[in-house]
């Protein structure tokens, strides 16, 4: 049973029957019906006029706004545990031309304005150093933590009196809302969020990850961004459409409070081992050595975390059985 | 009807029940069981030990290759009318970090190994001018022709006296192998080619291509920069186990044997109006501004291709009724 | 006697003499009195308000104005001839991060603005293909033809009409506004020039260069251009007193109408030979292989440039004897 | 009197003696008697075979070396308070085209062998995390600490046991070796050093660094790399006169050596305030705010460095009555 990732988790049957409906000739790249509407239902769900660009990865859409958002000379404020600082490769540096992580500390993959604005009076005002361009947050984090909305708002506040852009990390995004029951809007672009990358792939989606332009002036010079990396797929059609089918009726929402209960279960078996509270869909737990191998021996599989701890992570499909099950092995440890 | 572009055409039915099929928990990224299948499955095709690594684009199996075959300072020999050069947004310089494009002339958008020698003598020795580090040719070509497995030694073996890298945009490949019969392998590595993209998106895939690397060294860099480009995908199950089904009784060939037959049947419909020899899925028309409006008044799309010039593409699911509907159309002009 | 290039002739002694001057201590960088005075400087001889920054050679200058001018993904037309397309190692696509050249013909590498115009046309407006931003002339050109005042107000017309940046590459400016007698303002801003690379090492400099902006807001990043390239010298005093010594009294003036005459006397010993018309200080001859070597037998240094065609080049530091033998030479053979 | 920095000192005499000498005809770019002396000149002084190229800045000597030395998706291990992490306007990641500076901690901005093992470590080999390529130390220090050979070699070993290049930022290596009276092959090549920036502007030279390559097959990069960036002079045989005379009769060693006696002198009158034991020419000192006032009252010049810090560096043409003076006012505090 795996508690690997959600990454790993297969797509939603009505994705995949998504698929399957818009195969079917239309215009090519992102000129089909199913593209065209996107921009009208984010619009719908963030309350305000967006653009939405269809993506296959996280990482793409992360750096794709990112290379918008920052020149090649600045810097982007994130978390030492950032997604993008830790596990996409350098491709910050690829897509924004050479641009500067500046790296953050906080609790749980968390960043608090007062750190943001110390690492910026650091900076001299210069030619010498870096200047800070751009902030990105991850919501939820790394550590499954949840920024809300008036979190979101204090670095967006902060991110106004410096002049620096606001891009968030949405792998999870929908697992938070799931959580807070916050609006789309209060926790974006009403708290200063210029650029959402909005993940569908760990929730349910196939391979369909939308980059959500708040300032829409942004879009036109995206798009080429994209076509320059690869990532204008010849049948886009069929991204938009998994987006299509996880924004009907709240199939994104479904999904991720699916994973978020699961998540309390396991977290509601193990109140003194957790190294974070569990606000989404992963967990941490501090466990020895043993107590995984006696986990792993009854077949579930997880990372380890560091010495002494090991990282669960629930799906949208997890329910039941494996995840009772689960929790009564940890309650046994 | 449209005879736009192979592109815009539907996935064969096999892709769509492969990716279904495949939608179950695996592990994330390449490290599936599909994936890890496409090694052998190419290495069969092409008769010797190679490489393959799935990626969404055509721009993206292009350019990552060429990243690998040509450092920032160094130039790419191609036709001016490649995709690489036309209709990839800059892309190779950006993978490349700066590389050049060396632009040859050549009929049909095929170069000459006397053009690229010339090219090369033209290039000073010296630091200030950009000195070629790889060739690059597309086959079918831009205009629907082919390289045979001669032709492209010729060229391999002249990139072997000028310590060039060889490329191969093959996203028609599967095209142009229909047409002459010839093996794989005898028009890429046995020709002197180092690495293929290998196209099934505009064959019948549905958003999964192939980079074929016959120096088998490269892959490991490439899989870096494919992560590192955002191209990593976390389903990437989906995409292998497209690629296998389109290999899967070569129903690649089967497809492309289709396109090409409908091209054929166009192309006898209007002997005296080729601007180029159909020898793959591509037709190229001389036909009057009037001509064009008549056809489009029928009912049938197409591009309009510089002053009394049409393209007609012809894909692997059009056959019957369109085509002779559009053939004798062109006959009745 | 060497005609090779005026990049090889000495500096002036006065540029000496104001290097000697300047060694004493004073603030690093270009915080320094010299440099603080570059801008009115610049700003007197171009009569309107200009920011003006040292480096150390043309191709910095140029291409450090190119990369504020052109975005990654955008393209800069430039003549086929262009230093930057063809003697400058790809420098443009460095420091562009990727930007492409959109090379135009046109006799002795000037280029005309119908020539501009269709190249844009042909571009489609679409993020397939990449977009035109920025065009580059030089004046004199790489074959020492001049463009007059007007010549250039006709491409910054068209470079407005189209939303395109203009630089201009005044390696040989000064040999240019020798001729004409033009003002530095009416060949440049006052025609639509939005940045200069204003040579002075190939007319009697040492290591200093000016990149001068007439869209004065274009200087803060690329100061910061600058310093990310390793261009920002820490004794930056001892190139902005070499600027100022060049300016001072006009003795770039002085010095290109030295080197102007010096080609003038040349050319007037080839009327039948000329390739074009002689109009700064390059001089290319059609002479044969057997005539080439006869010259070098007598002493003279100079490039063959193509099959039966020769380059010479005169110094502002080159009048008198040698030059009178040269002619002599040309009428003898 | 100025104490802020060697950068701002003025050039040693002999220096502008041999700027004047060089001023005549030569070959352009590096093809000059001048520069074709580097190689051997500099293989004498490292006793083996090296390849030596001038530049301008440590920032160009560095990057460029860097850039030889780690492809695009590596990281350089360094120093957290490293010239190429603070200083040098994220230039590494302009040169590298996006490479990671991975930091390291290390009092005096010294790095010891096992931070980098540790660090090298904690990078998953996979291709989600940017792998270590290269380290780069600088010596002395950004602290004025001197890594002696036994400690380079030490780094120098672990390099090699995790297949990573070792650059030296030998910006003030002159003021290390006046120090410890190691050989320059010592502390470098046969220390497990790629490449070395030696510097001489900081140490009586006006506008001239030599990058030196112990592995001899870089240098043709480099030297293209060089061009590219804009930093091959057309009249470099000014650059490498002035490094010729830098090493004639040791000039380097004996400046270095002057400048760390005014640092001793300085070192020996604030014992009890020394931040850094004081082993080249930079002395850090505890100093009150009011007692920083007092200093710069009777007209010294420094920088603040942090709270209740100072830096105050010696340059080589610093010595007798200033130094006495600035001594007598500290010890007066």
């Amino acid at each position: 049973m795996r508690f690997f990732s959600d990454n790993a988790a297969p797509a939603h049957p009505k994705v995949i029957e998504a698929i399957a409906a818009s195969n079917r000739i239309d215009s090519a790249y992102d000129g089909d019906e199913w593209s065209n509407r996107l921009d009208a239902a984010f619009s719908d769900l963030f309350e305000t006029d967006v653009r939405a660009l269809w993506v296959t990865t996280g990482t793409a859409a992360n750096c794709l706004a990112l290379a918008a958002l920052c020149p090649p000379y600045g810097a982007i404020l994130c978390h030492r545990d950032a997604h993008i600082e830790v596990d996409e490769a350098g491709a910050p540096g690829f897509f924004t031309d050479g641009a500067k992580l500046m790296l953050l500390d906080g609790r749980g993959a968390k960043i608090a304005p007062a750190d943001v604005a110390e690492a910026c009076d650091r900076v001299r005002k210069d030619v010498h150093q870096v200047q800070p361009a751009a902030i990105s947050i991850t919501n939820a984090t790394e550590y499954g933590l949840i920024y809300r909305a008036a979190e979101v708002a204090a670095v967006g506040e902060l991110a106004k009196q410096r002049e620096l852009a606001l891009h968030m990390d949405g792998a999870r995004l929908a697992n938070a809302l799931a959580t807070t029951g916050e609006s789309p809007a209060d926790v974006t672009w009403r708290a200063g969020v210029d650029a959402l990358s909005f993940g569908f792939v760990k929730n349910g989606g196939l391979n369909a990850e939308a980059l959500i332009l708040f300032r829409t002036e942004l879009a036109d010079e995206i798009a080429v961004r994209r076509k320059r990396a690869g990532h204008l797929l010849s049948k886009g059609r069929v991204l938009a459409a998994q987006i299509l089918a996880m924004l009907d009726g709240n199939l994104w929402l479904t999904n991720a409070r699916s994973a978020n209960a699961a998540a309390q279960a396991l977290a509601q078996a193990a109140p003194g081992r957790l190294v974070y509270p569990v606000e989404a869909n992963e967990i941490f737990l501090n466990v020895t050595t043993d107590e995984a191998s006696a986990l792993r021996a009854q077949g579930f599989d997880f990372y380890d975390w560091g010495p002494g701890e090991i990282r669960l992570v629930t799906s949208w499909d997890q329910q039941g059985e494996a995840v009772d099950r689960l929790a009564a092995a940890i309650r046994d440890l």
